[in-house]
């Protein structure tokens, strides 16, 4: 087994009411069996979840973040950990301010798994491309500095691989049975999209027929708050 | 840029006192300039971490997980959420009972910064193979179901790429300034070990200069107890 995974080089600027399966599908370089990870900057564009802000106030997208916040988790100064109407527990309730014009903040898309399902729709039905879709975002982590990039909605690909009931190399059952496949891949997808180079989408090509079902990121990989020991 | 992910296949079974160096060397895949991911149970047979439980008691480790924890972060029946002496907030202090054989448990290594050193040096200065380590385990996350692995030990390669001062896209200082690097490649390199199959060593080729460095994940990536607001 062996996974390439490389950006997808040269899309224009994506403006709202553009397709992004359509724009996908004309770089000519997305092959069936490929799983693309698309940065939720350019679904939020694409989808129109831009919001004018005062660009002279560094703090003005801070009422957006408590009007798209379903609770507060944390708060120091100016930083807010929040969860969003998703489930997703976040910084700033996931609004971004870089990559998009001075003046705008980028929302969240509504729903990333809807926004998943219409790309990979399209580019099967309209192109013949049968690819998977993960929406990536980029979050930080308690303990751990720094941030990587995970899944806030899916289509085509497992959110989760269970591995429950199968054995490990020593025919014990495995204790670790769950792993967060399309977080793994965003990250992995991560790796090649360099946040400064403005590269949106990025191909992982090589993956085993498990990893491809439908599925939802929201429904199978947002922990049950009353599961939760942190929220 | 295309990165290309593989496992090294056909590694013998590590036992204690092995050299995971020259072992890897041994597989002849290996080249300057790849990144290997290493996991965590290889380095602690390697330096015999292995500890004697009763098989017959599903909670025998339970005593080795309150003597490996500095600070117990989170308690819910069996589950212990613990910081380890190395600042890791992970759950049963890291300790891990698959792929080891019945009646034994694998302790995290002393210090997985100086076992990935130590592999980086056999590889570089006995085998002429200049490659950066990464030592991964397999930890859950707040906020979101399944497992990822991330870098409990590094040698070669920046834990974190610092992007502050750089400028995104449209010109805009870039917001998103720390990559945890490191844990995106361990995160990589899981895709294609599948804990099932008793691949413990990973290959990422195709990284760029910018990637290598000198750097210490317990020193750059473990989060400042001060400043975490999830401790």
């Amino acid at each position: 087994m062996k996974l390439e995974i490389m950006p997808i080089e040269g899309l224009p600027e994506v403006r709202p009411g553009d397709d992004i399966g359509d724009i996908i599908a004309a770089a000519g370089v997305v092959q069936s069996g490929d799983i693309l990870v698309v940065t939720q900057k350019i679904v939020s564009k694409a989808e129109n979840m831009l919001v004018n802000i005062d660009a002279a106030d560094p703090l003005s997208h801070k009422p957006l973040v408590e009007a798209e916040s379903v609770r507060i988790v944390r708060r120091r100064g100016d930083l807010i950990i929040s969860e969003t109407k998703h489930g997703f527990v976040c910084a700033n309730a996931g609004i971004d301010l870089s990559n998009v014009e001075r003046g705008q903040a980028a929302l969240l898309p509504e729903d990333s798994d809807r926004s998943a399902r219409r790309i990979r729709d399209v580019l099967k039905h309209k192109h013949g491309i049968d690819a998977a879709i993960i929406i990536s975002d980029t979050f930080g982590r308690p303990w751990r500095r720094g941030l990587t990039d995970v899944s806030i909605g899916s289509a085509g690909v497992a959110p989760i691989l269970d591995l429950r009931g199968t054995e490990d190399a020593l025919g014990r059952e495995m204790q670790v049975t769950e792993v967060a496949l399309v977080d793994e891949l965003a990250a992995a997808a991560e790796l090649v999209m360099g946040k400064a180079f403005g590269v949106p989408v990025a191909i992982v090509r090589g993956g085993p027929a498990e990893w491809f079902r439908d599925g939802s990121t929201v429904e199978e990989l947002v922990r049950d708050p009353a599961e939760d020991l942190f929220r």
